[in-house]
Order: structure tokens, then sequence, then C-alpha cells
């Protein structure tokens, strides 16, 4: 290993290759890169086991990177179905992916991913304590803990969940403040059973230093986990929520100072006009550290549409400085995704990701939109397949249409308002 | 008819039988209602000659109200899939259905339409004239708009897009402001060419007095169309769209003094941050008048997911105070939606306005949400489904699942963080 962590080198001025990966996809300079790395308000998650050329960074000034989940489950374990969604988010470039396998020999798969897929891979090490089928979850020891992030280290896994925020003193704000909902993150719910069972702190805050070494040994990013966040809307911004993430404000200092890098995870379900000031909170009490949310859902409602209740919420957050969106597909709180359901879900997160990149003025991204506009001013249907976030959806519409071989469509026909005013100004000139 | 129309009876104090619908469907007091009404921030668009005993109000403090659009086309011409559309919106309680038929003789399906929805019913009259085969649009004469709008006003139409703020003063900074997709409202697109084939004023705004007396008979809404509306995110917030908005803040008034109720339509195509800024130049400029938004769509890079697009500018426009969504479906661009697109665009904006609504704390909103959460806090599945915005999608993804008649779902199987808080907190009490 040539090198301790990519924050080190940020902070001598070296550009790494990993650095230059991004500069090539980004438009930041190398000195913005370095300062922003050095400050911790970007991250580029990369195991140095991984050994492909591609990296990809998340934080301030770069465009808003998507996560897609995949993985099989014990009621739902097809690992074939599983492999098409990692060559899907190939197709459309997805920047991340994260294994949420919680069931099997997780191994396999996940060394099978890193080693052929092009994205940031992303784990929740602690769904494989709960998966261990030969012993009780709540007898687990200490050394467990550990013992499983070193196991998805050396497997070559670039960013982990760990929920380091969900300490005594977060169950007690917890407890002291009935939620609807609990605590809806798994791996805090697990978390949550073993501290209780045991009386014990967790782990990862107690020893977090134990988790630093390990993390600047493989110099993969700490994404500290948001255990308490809100499940429905009523439980958002609670006591639990915020003690959690002035925890992660103190944990992100430590990490820092030990030259790991951190991205802080965010709600969750919430009211549309929380998203701001929670994305505000977030930076703020985590010092910038870049902020990956899960939705946010701006409704309970929607069971089998919350790929849109959560491109809504992710528009708003990344537009207010969220700089990484979870994807969500129509299947969540459901069932485990099917592939239409993961693509619905990858669409519905990089639309939200784009629009939120044009509000906040990143470089080149309205680039897209104009070529697209332009085809669509001259009705050359080619031209739009071309420049379309899918070029499937949209050919396999219009050639399912009556008006597949004419210049307009079925919508307005002879009324077509781009071919009439074309025709109106070319007769008055 | 035993009154002049809605506006005047909210200035003399009387509450209406259609006032009262609204009164049992909102919650808002019979005095803020006629206030409001008076001053022209609300609206209840039902036309004197309907006769069932539901209407909608639109404005200020009600609900978001979203418009479905309906209707057949020349290259598309099935009246029994229009009619299925009609079953569904109903079946989803759309509260406004606009008929966009273009095609073949409208009156006949308008009329079954008026007669059988409890929907707010609006069309657009110009497109009847467009849609004449015996005669070209451009040799019509200025009392063959009013006639046409006569004919959707004897039809029992509550609403009509009337695009009277497109002068010669609009198309003046419509010209001298180029644009990459010119004028993409078909029926600004319509007038455009004759004023421009006829050197002549657009005869609805230099006979706009003409159209108030029509108005005012049969108390149909005056929806004032957007001609100069973007179509692609370049053109937002452009001279041509504001000198228009300008013209529709002057008619407004002078509907005011008729007792002509109004509402204005607004964008469009547009970034996420021009959103909030568009909805209060609406507002202002035209003295808080309901606002009806078109989108906006937050980018142009989405063809078949423009539903999604939408949905996130139709929350944000909400949430900053537009009274009125109306949906776009996946085959926007595309071709004329068909019944799973049209219920596709439903839903998204059913989201979108539910989602704005709580933000703006519309009492009582939220309450759906909590019984949801409710019944998700105890895996009670057929709960969950009967607070669902749609029941019938989410029921069909868990009973495809092999979890179907498990506690928990396919995503998570024993994980599930609910069943594992609950069983802790069971262990520690």
């Amino acid at each position: 290993m040539k090198y301790t962590t990519q924050m080190e080198q940020a902070k001598l001025g070296r550009v790494t290759l990993a650095m230059k990966s991004v500069l090539e996809n980004e438009r930041i300079s190398s000195k913005d890169l370095l300062d922003k790395m050095s400050e911790g308000k970007i991250v580029i998650p990369y195991n140095k086991l991984r050994d492909h050329k591609r990296a990809h960074g998340v934080g301030q000034g770069l465009r808003t990177k998507i996560n897609a989940n995949l993985g099989v489950s014990k009621t739902h374990y097809k690992i074939d179905e599983e492999w098409k969604k990692v060559e899907m988010a190939e197709e459309y470039q997805v920047a991340s992916i994260m294994d949420l396998s919680c069931y099997g020999n997780t191994s396999d798969f996940r060394r099978k991913l890193v080693k052929s897929s092009s994205a940031i891979i992303g784990t929740v090490p602690v769904y494989d304590l709960g998966n261990d089928q030969s012993r009780d979850f709540k007898k687990m020891t200490k050394d467990d803990f550990f013992k499983i992030v070193i196991c998805h280290a050396q497997d070559g896994v670039d960013f982990m969940t760990i929920h380091a925020g969900l300490t005594l003193k977060t169950i007690e704000a917890f407890e002291n403040n009935p939620r609807c909902l609990s605590i809806v993150s798994r791996g805090g719910a697990l978390l949550y059973s073993w501290m209780k069972a045991n009386g014990a702190e967790n782990p990862f805050y107690e020893d977090f230093p134990r988790l630093l070494d390990i993390a600047r040994d493989y110099d993969f990013t700490l994404s500290l986990g948001d255990a308490c966040r809100p499940g429905c809307l009523e439980d958002a911004t609670d006591a639990a929520q915020i003690q959690e993430l002035l925890v992660l404000g103190d944990l992100t200092q430590q990490a820092w100072e030990a030259n790991v890098q951190v991205m802080i995870e965010g709600p969750g379900h919430m009211p549309m006009d929380q998203i701001a000031p929670n994305v505000l909170l977030a930076k703020k009490l985590c010092h910038q550290a870049p902020l990956y949310v899960l939705g946010p859902l701006v409704t309970d409602i929607a069971p089998g549409y919350d790929h849109i209740t959560s491109a809504i919420g992710g528009a708003i957050a990344a537009q207010a400085g969220a700089d990484f969106l979870c994807f969500v597909t129509p299947a969540e709180h459901l069932r485990l995704p099917d592939l239409s359901d993961f693509k619905e879900g990858i669409m519905a997160s990089l639309i939200a990701a784009h629009a939120a990149d044009i509000s906040k003025g990143i470089p080149g991204v309205l680039d897209q939109d104009k070529h697209l506009s332009r085809e669509r001013a001259v009705l050359n249907w080619e031209g739009m397949f071309r420049y379309s976030l899918d070029p499937v959806k949209p050919r396999l519409y219009r050639e399912g249409s009556e008006a597949k071989i004419e210049k307009t469509c079925t919508m307005c026909g002879p009324l077509c308002s781009i071919k009439n005013m074309t025709e109106s100004i070319f007769q008055n000139h």
C-alpha cells in the first residue's frame, strides 16, 4: 500500500490516481479538489485493494451522485437477478452500488461485485452478524463487530455504513421521545437490541479509534449511519435524530484527525419544508462532510410510488446541499425490488440529482438538456432519444403509437405547436 | 339562472350551494371562503348549467387540486379509451378533468362528460377551430372565436383556457428574444399563426369585455392561458413569458370588476430554483388569483419519465403557492397517454399536491399519513393498503412476493427493523 489515505495525500498536496480519475470526470480544478478533500468536504470512496481506473468523488461542487441498492434476502434469494441489477447499474452509469445482501454467503457476491463493477461499492457489515444463523445476534462480542468490518474491508469495499451515533445517550433521547415508527434502520435496530440485551455502549462508538485504524489501513470511507432516521413524517426532526447527529459531528472530527474520510447519512421520511433545514443541520453539525440522503420521502401514503416521493425529496435535498442520493424503488416498503423496480428507482434518482445540479449551477450539467431541446425544436426523434436519460423507454412509446412514421406525435397530431409555429414563421418571412 | 356569478354572490355575502359543497370538503370557514372568493383568491369553477351537487374550490388555503387531461386526437381516435380514463379519474377522486380533444365531433363527448362526471370540467375552445376540417384556421373571423366559446359554455364547461395574453406586444417581446423552443402551447401557436396571417390583435384581448359577458352569463371561470410558457429549461423566465403575465394581470382586474372568476396558467419547463420566484411573480402580478401550473418540468432530458420531472416541479410550485397542478404522464412529448400512463400521471400529481399541502400545513392533510404509519408500525398490511393513495399497486407487489403470508416482506426478511425493534422492546420490559 503505497499511500496511507486519499485524505492524507490531499493534505500533502499530492494528486493520486483516484483524484486524477475524478478530475477527468468533473469540472473542478486540482487545487479545489485537494483543498476540499483536505477539509473533508469531498470524499473519494476507494478501497486500497481496488485496482480499476475509475473513481468517483462525492461532495461540494461535484455532480450529485446516486446509489442503487441491491442484494439478496432470506425470503428472496436469487443471485442471478441481483447480478442483472449490477449490469443495469453499469449501463446507466450509476456512481455507487450498495450490496445490502442479508442472507447466505455474502462474501462471494461482494468480492465478485468489487472486482467487476466500476462503481463505488458500499455495504453495511453489521448485516452479516444479523445474518449469522449459527449464533444469536445478541450474543455477539465486541470483537465480532470489528472482525466483520475487517472482513468487508478485505473484500475491497469502498464505504461502509457504521451506526456509531446510536449511543446510550441517543437511545435515551429516543426513549424519552416516543415515536410512531421506532427505529427503522435495519442496522440500527440490530445494534439497539444488542446494546439493550447487553446493557452496553455501542462498540463502534466506544472503540471508535479501533474502527479508524481499520478504515485507515484500507482507506475505506466511513458512512456514519443515521440509525434514528425518521420512518414516517411525524417522527422527523425529533430529539433522537438530532442527538445522533450531534454524536456524528464529534466522530467526524475524530475521523478527520486520523485522515479517514467520512460521509454522513441523512433522513428518511420528512415533510418537504423540513428538508432544507435538515440538510443545513447535518452539514453544519457535521462540519460540511458530504451528506448522503436516504430519500427523503415526502409523504407516507404512497406505497408503490416511493420512487416518486423520494425523487421529490431527493431533488430538494440535493438542491439544499446534499451530495449523494440513495435511490428508492417502487417496491420500497413492499418487497425486494425486481429488475423493473430497480430501473424505475435509478431513473427517478438520476432525475432528482440532475434537476438539483442544474439549479445549483454545476458547470456543464445543462448541456444535455440544451441538446435534447434543440432536437425537439426540429422534431428529430432520433436526436431526442440520443440525449434522453433513458433512450429505451421513449423509443418504445413512440414506436408503439400510430404516428411512428409521422413527424408529429399522437398527442396533438396536426395541432402540434412545434409544426404550426415552424410553418407560421416560415410563411411570414 | 337564479344568480349572476359565484363571485358576485360572494361579494354579497351569500353562500351558494356550490360554496356549501366546498365548505363540506375543506377546512375553511364560510366567512373566509366568502372573503377569498370576493377578492378573487379562490374560485369555484362551476358552470350554471351543471346540476350535480359536488363543487371544488381552487385557491389560497384550500387543498391543492389536480387536473387530468384526456381527449382524442386525429391520429389516436379511440373514444372508449378516453371514457375509461374518465372512470379512472372518478375512482381516484381527481378534482378536475380537461377534455383536450382536438379531432372529430368533440361536442358529444364533452356534453356526456359534463353530465356524468363529478369533477370540474375544463376545455380549450380554440382547439375546435383548429380542428375544423372545412376551413383554414387563418381564415377564421373574430366572431368565430367567440362563437366557439359560447358553444363550450352551452355544453356546460366549468373553465376554459383562453390565451388572451398573447397580444401584439407579447409577440414583439417573443420575437425580440429568440427562444430555443418557440411557442409550445397548442392554442398559443394557433393564435400566433392567426394574428400573423391577419396582421391583427388577439380577438380575446381586443374584445375582452365581450368574452367577460359570455363568461358571466354561464359563470364559467377564465383560465388565462400562458401561450408563452417555456418549452425547455433555457426558455424559462424570459421576456415573452413575463410580458404575457403583465397582460394577464390587467385582464384579471377587468374580469373581477365584471364578477368573472379567473385562474392564471403557469409554466412549463423550468429549473428548480426558478419555480418559487415564478410563483411569486405570477401571484403578485396577477393579484393573488389562483395559479394553475403545467408542470413545471425540472429537466428536459427525461422523456418517458416526465410524470416524475413534473411531480418534483409541481410539489415545489404548490409549496410556493400554486393552487392547481395539471398532471403530466410518462407519455408526455411522445404520444397520447394510454390508461396506464394516465394512472401514473394521476398518482405522481396526487403525491406532489399532497406533499405540498403537508408542508403548507393545510389542516387535516397529515391524517392519512399518520393512519398509514400506525398500520406500518404493527406490520398490518391490510391497514397499510387501506390508507394508501393507490390501494391496488402495493397489494399486487406484496401478493406477488414470496413473503405474502409472512408478517415481514422480502426486502429484509428476518432482519426487518420493525419486527426486531418490537421484539427487543418487548423483551426489555
